[in-house]
C-alpha cells in the first residue's frame, strides 16, 4: 500500500512506526512530546518506545481518555505541560491515540507559540479512517462538539494496524460507521465490498480505501465550503444524538454508534427529499441495523435534539443543513431540513 | 492617505468608521459582534454606534481592560458569549480597542468554529501602529506573553485618529515606542522626523508611515522566519521587563515603556556586538530618556529576567536571540546573547 500524499503531508501505511522514527530524526526537533491517554499509554506507547529504544527521549503528556476530556481544561493542561517542559518553536507533538487525542493535540499544537509541528499516530479505527486526515482540530465546549478549533494540517500521519489489536470491538465498530459513510457518499463498489466483509476486523486494504476517499474530498475542499460537506452525511442528526447521549446516558454512545443512527435517519430524509430509492433505503437500514444495537430514542427528546442541531457550527442563519444521498455512492449537499422533517426521521428510526 | 493593502486585507486611514459601515454591509454577515473593554465601551463604541445609527444591531461583548485580562479565562468568556448569542460561521467579530482586545479578539475569532471573520478597529496608538497589523493573535499564560495564539489575518483594519483624543498621555507614549522602533530598524529619515516632532500627539502622517513600515516587514515574512524578527528590536529584554513588572509592580509598566527600556539595553548590546557607533547609541538613549521615565531595575532581578527571556517563544534550544542595530535605520538579526551580556546591558541601563 502506497503512501498517500495529502495536503502537503504524507500518510504512511507500511512500516509506519519505523517511518515515524525516520521522520523524527530527519526533523531535527529540539524536543519531542507524545500525547497519550491512559489506554494508549499502556497499549500503544510501548510499540513506539520499542522502535526508538535508546535513541530518543520523549516527554509524555497523558490526559484522561474519552470525549469528556476533549475540553479547554485538558487543553490548558497540555499547554502548561509544554510550558513546564520548556517546549520551544522547534518542538514536535506526537498525538498517539484516538480522535480525542488527535483533535485536541492538534488544537493544542496549532495554537502553542502560534503553532508548533505535530503528527498523528491514530490508534483507533475511527481516527485512522477519519479524524487524523483533513486538518480539522478541535475541542468541545458547553456540550457543543468541536466548537473551538483550527484548520491545521499535521506534518505527517502514521497508520499502523498493529494498534487495532488492543482496541475493543465496540471501538472498532465506531470506526466502521465512517467507512460505511465513505462508501455511501462516494463509492458504491466500496460499500458493496464492506457489506460483504467481516467488519469485526476490517482489512488493511479497506482502511486504505477509506482514507483515500476521505483524502480526496478534503484535498478538494480543505475549509468545508463545498464538497467536504459530503462527509457530514449522518452527522447532522448523529452529532446531536451523540451530544445528547454524552449529557444524559450513563454509558454514552460512541461517535460511530451515533453516526450509524444518524445515517439511518438521514437516509430516510434522502428517500423523502432527494430521491434515494426505497430499495437503497432498505439496504442501508438493513446493513447498519445488523451491525449496531438499536438505541432507545425518547420522543420527548426530539425538540432538544433539534435545538442542539441549531447550535452545530455547520448550520447558519438558524437553518439546519443536511447532506443527503441521491443513491448509494452519491450525495447531495445543502438540503435545508425543517424541524418537522427531522423529528419525523427520528420517529421513523424509533419505530423501526 | 491611501489605503494600505496588506496580506489580502485593506488598512483604512480615511473615513475609517464610514468604511467599517460599508464593509459590514457588503459582507452580508448573519450577525455582528463588537468586542470592547470598559474604556472603549464608553470612549469609542458611541462613535461606531453613531455611524451605524439604526441600521445595524450589534451584540456587545465587554471584557475587563488591561493585560491582566489577556488570558484564557477571558477568552473562554468570549467564546461562551458567542455561543450564547448563537454566533454562526457567517458571523463577524469587530475588535474595538487596544492591543489586548485586538490580540485576544483575533485569537477567539480565529478558533471559534474553526475561524470566523474578524476586523480590527484599533483605538490605542500602539494597536494602530503595531498590534492590528501582521496577523499575530494571542493570549498570555503562566506569565508568558502571547504564548497561545495563531497567525490569522483580519479581514480589514480601520484606523481612525478620532479615537486617540480620549487616550491618556501615557498610552500615547506607549505607542510611540513602537514608532521609534520602526525608525531605528528600517528608516533613519523617519527616526529623524520623529525626533523632531511633538510626540504627545503624533500626526496622522507619522502613524501612516509606521504602519507602512510594519506592513512591509510582515508581508515579506508572515510567519517570522526571517526579516520579521527585525520587529523584535527592544523586545527580548523589553518583554521580560514587562512580564516581571506585571507580576511585581503595583502600577506596572505599559508595553511601550518596557520596550523603550529594552531598546536602550539592546542599543547598548548593539554597540558592543554589531557595530552601532557610540554617537548613534548616545542619540538613541537621549531621545528615549527624554520621553520615558526612568524605571527602577533592581539588580536582584537580572537573573529572573534572563529566565523569563528563555521562556519567550522566540528563543530556541536554550539560547537567547536578539535583533540588534548596526546603525540607526539598519538592523541585524539572530544575535545570540549570553546571560552575562544581557545582565551587563541591564546594569548599564540602571547606571544611566
Ligand atoms: N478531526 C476530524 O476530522 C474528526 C473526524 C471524526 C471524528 N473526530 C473526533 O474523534 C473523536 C472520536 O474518536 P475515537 O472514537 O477515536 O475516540 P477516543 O480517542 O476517545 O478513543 C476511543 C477509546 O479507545 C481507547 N483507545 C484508543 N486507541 C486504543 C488502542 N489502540 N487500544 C485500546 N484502546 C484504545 C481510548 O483510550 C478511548 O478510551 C470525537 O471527538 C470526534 O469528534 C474528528
Ligand atoms: N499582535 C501584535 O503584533 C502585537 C504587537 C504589539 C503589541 N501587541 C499587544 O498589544 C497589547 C498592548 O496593547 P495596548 O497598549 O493597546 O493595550 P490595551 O489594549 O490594554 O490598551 C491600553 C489601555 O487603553 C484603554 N483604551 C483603549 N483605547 C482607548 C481610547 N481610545 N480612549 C481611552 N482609553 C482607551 C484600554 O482600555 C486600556 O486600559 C499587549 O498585550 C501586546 O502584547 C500585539
Ligand atoms: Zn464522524
Ligand atoms: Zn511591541
Amino acid at each position: 500500500m502506497k503512501t498517500i500524499q495529502s495536503d502537503n503531508y504524507p500518510i504512511y501505511f507500511e512500516d509506519s512506526i519505523a517511518e515515524l522514527e525516520k521522520f523524527v530524526k530527519a526533523g531535527n526537533y529540539s524536543r519531542s512530546f507524545i500525547l497519550t491517554d491512559e489506554h494508549t499509554s499502556i497499549d500503544c506507547l510501548p510499540l513506539i518506545q520499542a522502535q526508538f529504544a535508546g535513541h530518543e527521549n520523549f516527554d509524555i503528556i497523558e490526559v484522561n481518555s474519552g470525549e469528556e476530556s476533549k475540553t479547554i481544561d485538558f487543553c490548558i493542561g497540555i499547554w502548561k505541560m509544554l510550558i513546564d517542559f520548556e517546549a520551544d518553536r522547534k518542538s514536535l507533538l506526537i498525538n498517539l491515540g484516538g480522535g480525542v487525542i488527535t483533535d485536541m493535540g492538534g488544537f493544542a499544537a496549532s495554537t502553542f507559540k502560534r503553532g508548533i509541528d505535530f503528527v498523528h499516530v491514530p490508534t483507533t479505527l475511527l481516527s485512522q479512517v477519519d479524524a487524523s486526515v483533513g486538518g480539522k482540530t478541535g475541542i468541545d465546549m458547553d456540550n457543543i462538539k468541536n466548537i473551538i478549533g483550527t484548520f491545521t494540517q499535521p506534518k505527517a500521519v502514521f497508520i499502523a494496524d498493529e494498534f487495532l489489536k488492543t482496541l475493543p470491538a465496540r471501538q472498532i465498530l465506531s470506526g466502521t460507521a465512517e467507512m460505511l459513510k465513505h462508501g455511501l457518499i462516494k463509492d458504491a463498489a466500496y460499500w458493496a465490498a464492506l457489506k460483504n466483509s467481516d467488519l469485526s476486523i476490517p482489512s488493511a486494504e479497506l482502511i486504505y480505501r477509506s482514507v483515500e476517499i476521505k483524502n480526496e474530498v478534503v484535498i478538494e475542499d480543505p475549509k468545508e465550503n463545498g464538497i467536504r460537506k459530503a462527509l457530514n452525511f449522518g452527522h447532522t442528526i448523529g452529532h446531536a444524538v451523540e451530544t445528547n447521549s454524552l449529557i444524559n446516558d450513563k454509558d454514552p454512545l460512541t461517535h460511530g454508534e451515533a453516526i450509524a443512527l444518524g445515517m439511518i435517519c438521514e437516509a430516510y430524509l434522502s428517500h423523502k427529499k432527494t430521491g434515494l430509492s426505497s430499495d437503497h433505503l432498505t439496504e442501508i437500514v438493513t446493513v447498519i441495523n445488523s451491525l449496531y444495537p438499536k438505541y432507545n430514542l425518547a420522543a420527548a427528546n426530539y425538540e432538544t435534539l433539534c435545538a442542539i442541531m441549531l447550535k452545530d457550527k455547520k448550520n447558519q442563519n438558524g437553518k439546519i443543513n443536511c447532506t443527503l444521498l441521491t443513491s448509494i455512492g452519491q450525495c447531495s449537499l445543502d438540503n435545508i431540513c425543517t424541524d418537522a422533517e427531522l423529528c419525523e426521521s427520528l420517529a421513523w428510526y424509533a419505530a423501526l
